[in-house]
């Protein structure tokens, strides 16, 4: 197969990504045209390759409804997922945490990346540290996890929490919600970066879809054994 | 009393801050000259009023100690104190809380402040959140007390989780404790102002001695009723 | 009482924060979908407690108008507020204070809060320090409080003013109100941490909520004596 | 065994954490004084558990040396290690990467952390992408590693080029190599946390542990199959 | 000619900019309402002049199609360009690289500049640093150009890789396109400027216009000898 | 005359603050609802003061319009402007000055107020440093200047320049004209505040309102003699 | 007279400033070597002009001091003054107030500054708003001067409240005393530069020599009438 | 001849850059011990290329004087060269101009690396745009060049006075000299990426290598016509 592939003057889509980072290339919706975006999805199907769109606008999302009836879309999580010929089966355990339901968007996208990844996925909602109880009847599922995504806004407390209380690997996701001194999810990020339980993963703000594919790929580490 | 006295040409003393504010006023030694120091110390000292002072240096520490040896100094809070000449009684009950030891000097100068201006004062050291059940074994202490303050750097998450544990109001105070994105106490500040736990007072980074003040008023309010 | 409830996948109400820190889960309704907000409402409404909302959008006020005809709803403030089976009294005195008439709003949320968790609230508007004389011939009456939020945009400069002024515990809440450099609130923000009067406790920007919930509790404590 | 235990008036040790997080508390060094320092080490070695210092100053060091003469240190990374009563088994294949020579001592932080906590480790430096056929040449050895931790200041542009190389986790850890606009760091932490490769999980500014801590648990993750 | 006019009361026009930098002054499209565009486009076009404006909004870009119909105008690169008098040869050979596609109307701008003011240009696109062989495919077209201006928003890190890959002057544009902690261009533009490859020249954020008129005045130099 | 007055509950007015300062409280429209802004100028209208209100918005300005229609607008500047009952005799030379034709909104803002605070006044748009001739014909006018206002967006080096070329005050007004890195204002504010002329005296960012006020009062000063 | 001259190959003197601008070009000693410093120095001296020299630290004081013995130096302020030829008069009256005994090193260079270039000047000291009496008793003092330059760290508030009692125009310096969150100055900065008091100008943190420097022209232009 | 070669266990020297980039690998002498210093440089010695280290500090510089006592060292610039085995001829004309004696340091640097690299050089000092006329002097001699490098700090203003007075590319390089709000030469460099002159190329804070690098490249090319 061709490594990579020019779509018209305004895409090079890199087809070989899968074969080296396990994935195909996933599609940023934001900032692309309908009809690049469309060019896009047209041509990595065409090629036969699993197709996810992350950031998918409203207006994208009903071009990419009436061309692609039958892929799936989630419009909390605003993605588009149309799979491709290879047969998969899913590995692992990754359970999503959110802090407040404010959150359920950026988890929703985590959840989706990884589970079209090839993994398990589980969710627990709204168990922020302000009602710690609502966690701690938690930890027995919270150690039976292989990875566990935190996706917190405000303080960005949780992942700290969650992190002294389990062995496996804890992924921190920021997020935007919040108002005032939150300033669009940097307090949060400051706080998971400078967790003092060791060893928290950080991603970008409100960045579900970097937490999933980092989830997915600890898990199929795992399986790799 | 007259309300204000010079102190050569360097100072402007306060001498009826205690009758409006409840307590004489404090000296920030930082950026003051030995002599200068030592004038304003003998000028409150002289007006028969409590001296209270702040961020002493080892330089001026060695200096009044020897003009002022009966004076009490806390080599790891940096106060020094001179009472007046009036009595006083101890009232309610400030429980300081430490994240992690490097807090210790924040929270030295935080519970000596509350105590030299009237209040009864305890403390919990390196209870953060990495490990819960060091803080949980705590709950009871935690709800007997009036006010807690609550010293932390890096993440500065303990204050959202004790303000979710207590009913009285919880105090925050950050540390520049950490290294790298913790930018000197930031990101526990803005933590702080974030917390999802609601009603958290917070002051300035590394600023014990705002804390102690603001625990004292609260408590000495109490005692009016 | 079970201490939490699940709503559907979206939300773990906190049904034992009343019993633990005084007063139940409050709704932040910002990044709610109305179905979620009338999910949330009617769950804590249903178990007979006090239902608070802040930050409610003309959409969101609207169905909740229209599903609770009787709450009472304060636009400008932004408030929705359904109150419980539990008869309640008043106690304390908590003075809202605020600099320009812009910073109204935040001043609404905040006395709302306050007076909704218990406390009896006054208000006294627009008396920012560049015309001092409005604050001083108010004087007399701030010495009367026993907690004192103090609400300023732009310099942020009158907490420090009042605070230097009276014995009882003052709360700074920084707006969002000015140009330019204000920048969304963080010069008032960083003016109120760096107060040169001892002892003023600051909350996030805009957080009329915080400030009303940290004096209900000061004057809670007070009232338990 | 107790779960945490006090030592004088400045440590709560966490003596459970070996057992809920998979390693004991790790020491972190900084703002210590000596005796605090040998305290708290001395508490740990007492009750039988490994003993791991990080940012281990030259004063502290000299002190650990005399009192500890067989215990692990490296200047480099700053690391003092004093093994427990349990045997250990190493597993995995941490590979640490690094952009320049000056990232040395972060890289050699985090290769030690990881190796202390039970990973194998290699090293490979200096293959920043300046040069890019230094990093190419490797591409055969990084498709190895179960986990790659890439070290980079500057730009901090080579955890993008390896993410996009390799099908295993990476963890980026900035340093405050570099001068001007790298602002101690800050410029490679946001490269970093924009990383074009997906999946990248991104620690503190010169948090060589914190990157150790993680590569260790993804590796254990791996051997509990 | 005189130097410079004025253009009622709004604008002083430098008619002498030619002369003295090589290219009339270009408008910056932006804040000006459309009778002001309109005037000083006029003004310009009537002292004989090339007619170049950016930022050009489609309210501005009716008018002026309105107004001059034979102008060329590109609406992704939001640029207008009405020649003057002056026959023109175009001169050396500038490669506009983007790392990804919503790089594009930055690319496009920084193309019709360089394009307008005298140079040969082509481009290349989305060839960001996940997936390094697009780029590597390209090395020798690259080793061709006598100048490179390298587009690239999130991690920025295209201009580094580059830059170690060619002798000619690289010319970074970071773009705002990325979300969370890209904080609007910022992280692109600090990865540029911390760049490990020597020598690389950085402009404002989204900056195409900066970018397409240096990389002109650069191959303009090299036609002088 | 009582020095201030309440009105209705939105606003307490200082009508004490001509005297005290010179000119009566100038009204901030921005956060005021229409019938808010209307009470106020009602009321400072009818204690026979001047009334001027800044930062006008279309729908304040419409319903002014109804109200008060024989008061001056600027729908440039943004400005209201009702005179009061005591004649008025203009001093002194304000000379406004502006990089460019986006800066005047802001320069209108300046010059209104200064003239409706009692300075001659007079302005010269777009000299800014890109085309120095422009501004060095000027020279001698801007010599015979009491007070120069310079408006300037971008870099804001025209003050600098400015600066060097005259004996009288010179204000800088940063304005957020510009784009990407200028970050709203805060490049040209940290230029003008950081100006190699000595003795600029700096506003914040758009403060058209904060210069005039300035300038008026250097140049009534000089009236006094 | 030359307008400008050669400095070896280290400087360029403006000899031409104090026909232009009314004052000599002043010596910035940071930064400067001390044979550069002595260079400069005995150049200006030599051509007859006042030589005036700011920031001198101590090697370069006593280096300056064999040199010259008998030109003032003012450690606090960090002043050096050798006067030229030309006799001089006093004008104006400048007064400088401080908030705080810290600010006093700031204050002396902004008094001295003026002195130098021929204003009268005043200084009352540590007045700051958290005891406002002994503010408020200096009011008839305040308003009999023709600029009053307000020094203040921390919180920055003393501007507003000393503008908002005058007619004369105020000049704010920010100084870089406090902690935490003051982040050297920059909070005192953000306080000024969004004053309520309209008309305040600003200057840089700890920038003495530029709130001097404007003062001076305030006078002499009055003086000019 | 190999393309990388290790050096020991802490560097991997690109012995194929000057191939690549048209210069060896330039050492970075910051963060390196005295004996990895050592080692890079005899390494690339032996391999007959040129060495140059920049950033040496006087520790280093005494070894490496010792070591090669012929190589050329500039103290001001702290500058290490050492010629290889190739003949070199210069070429081109490149202008080094700076504001302020304070920004020599960076100045040298910039010029020595430009000049290593194989341009003809020659500086201008102290030009800064308070005094106009000291550059405005200096314009003939500004347009020969082919290239200008401006070095600035403060307000970093003097790139768009220069950038509008000639035809060449100009290369601006902010200093961090100045204090308070020039935040360590942010100021500066927000100033030159803000440019109002159209094309100026910006680099890092104190970065003279990269500028004399880049301006290095730019004349080479027009040499390769």
């Amino acid at each position: 197969m061709q490594p990579s592939t020019s779509v018209n003057d305004y895409a090079t889509l890199d087809l070989d990504r899968q074969k080296r980072c396990g994935f195909p290339e996933v599609i940023f919706s934001e900032g692309k045209t309908v009809p690049w975006l469309l060019g896009v999805v047209q041509t990595l199907h065409t090629a036969g390759q699993d197709v996810f769109a992350t950031r998918v606008n409203p207006e994208q999302a009903i071009a990419l409804e009436k061309s692609y009836p039958r892929a799936m879309q989630d419009p909390i999580g605003r993605t588009f997922y149309l799979p491709g010929n290879t047969a998969k089966t899913r590995t692992g355990d990754v359970l999503v945490v959110t802090a407040g339901t404010g959150d359920l968007p950026v988890a929703h996208e985590a959840k989706t990346t990884a589970q079209v990844m090839g993994a398990n996925t589980e969710m627990i909602v709204d168990v922020g540290v302000a009602g710690l109880h609502r966690l701690l009847v938690q930890v027995p599922r919270l150690r039976l996890a292989d990875v566990i995504i935190v996706v917190a806004g405000m303080d960005g407390a949780l992942p700290s929490v969650v992190g002294g209380l389990v062995q496996c690997p804890v992924i921190a996701v920021p997020t935007s919600v919040g108002y005032g001194a939150s300033f669009g999810g940097l307090a949060a990020l400051l706080t998971m970066l400078n967790s003092c339980s060791a060893g928290v993963a950080v991603v970008n703000i409100d960045a579900g879809f970097s937490a999933g594919t980092l989830a997915a790929k600890i898990v199929a580490q795992k399986q790799q054994k």
